[in-house]
């Protein structure tokens, strides 16, 4: 009998800029079996984007059909705009499968996954301090200043948030911030609360398999 | 600001047997930071046996004041014999310096400790059945048979355990599961509950330090 091999669901959260992105791509690089969750959206797929890979694409009359069935682990709609949407079934096959599950997602749908899916481990990125990550998204280059106050804004809101989170990882050397996501995968596996065919087997006085 | 970095204390209990002085042994040959409890006892050194590094040596008398003001995190005494306990200022010490500190001790001294100080890590170690921890009783040569069925019978009432604990390791290869150690300390102390300091520098418009 091996340690807990179902896979874990793993939400990630941060503000712009702190490089989740980065690290989500080193973890995957380096473990075979993590995957990142694939939303569902009703926007139209732009040229190279493959159904099931990047998104699963669906009309809106569809989109608002499984809502109503209780399809997803979070949803968003912006106003005048598309729908998206975690899909609980994808996320479970791949665990039941073995796959861990990276959720890149903001706070807000972080916590409704956390209500859905109280299994799933939260893990918030930051950096240092919130001077560097103002420094970070103005060395970004790619937004006005306007912007990046903007996104500042969002950031302190989203730090706040931090207490809501099982673990925070401060991404100073990208290696060392991949090692402890790494050793927080482990360690979960490891988590009485998640052992509980563990448990079973081993009280199993014939010795389990 | 880096991730925390005051020690951690690290309960590790588990049926004879199953190999926790390897594993512990093999984790502070790994990491410099870790060091193993001293524990304070009634009984006379052996020869060899040094003050501070082995035992801290103290009279009935000076034990029981020592009881009297709570300096243990646990304590036993067995009738008739000696008293065995752990020093809280001891720990406390090292978890300051930044050392990571291994208590192993049996269930019941688990749990004491774990009431005195919740901010302890629990962690069990186990063979993967109750079969398998009776023939590595049975393999170790040095019990009687009838020894081994009282090691059998205590065996099985501190699996019960189990659900008290934080983290259940098994020890099939002895790499792997320090490797799991290895992985709780540093998911630990990414913990958010343990990161209080963190928190307040990350918020510290100025940058923090």
């Amino acid at each position: 009998m091996k340690q807990q091999r179902e896979g874990l669901l793993l939400v990630v959260s941060g503000p712009a800029g702190v490089g989740k992105g980065t690290l989500d791509k080193a973890l995957m690089d380096r473990n075979s079996k993590i995957k990142m969750s694939v939303s569902t959206t009703t926007r139209a797929p732009r040229p190279g984007e493959i159904e099931g890979v990047h998104y699963f694409f669906k009309t809106e009359e569809e989109f608002k059909a499984m809502v109503d069935r209780g399809e997803f682990l979070e949803y968003m709609h912006v106003f005048g705009s598309n729908y998206y949407g975690t899909p609980r079934s994808f996320v479970e096959q791949q665990l039941s499968h073995g796959f861990d599950v990276i959720l890149e997602i903001d706070v807000q749908g972080a916590m409704k996954v956390k209500q859905a899916f109280p299994n799933a481990v939260l893990i918030f990125i930051t950096a240092p301090s919130m001077s560097e990550i103002k420094s970070r998204l103005i060395g970004r280059g790619t937004e006005t200043m306007e912007q990046v106050e903007k996104r500042f804004a969002t950031a302190f809101e989203e730090v706040k948030m931090i207490p809501h989170y099982d673990y925070v990882i401060v991404n100073d050397v990208v290696d060392v911030a991949v090692h402890r996501m790494e050793a927080i995968l482990e360690a979960e596996r490891c988590r009485v609360s998640r052992s509980s065919e563990l448990l079973e087997s081993i009280q199993d006085i014939e010795g389990g398999k």
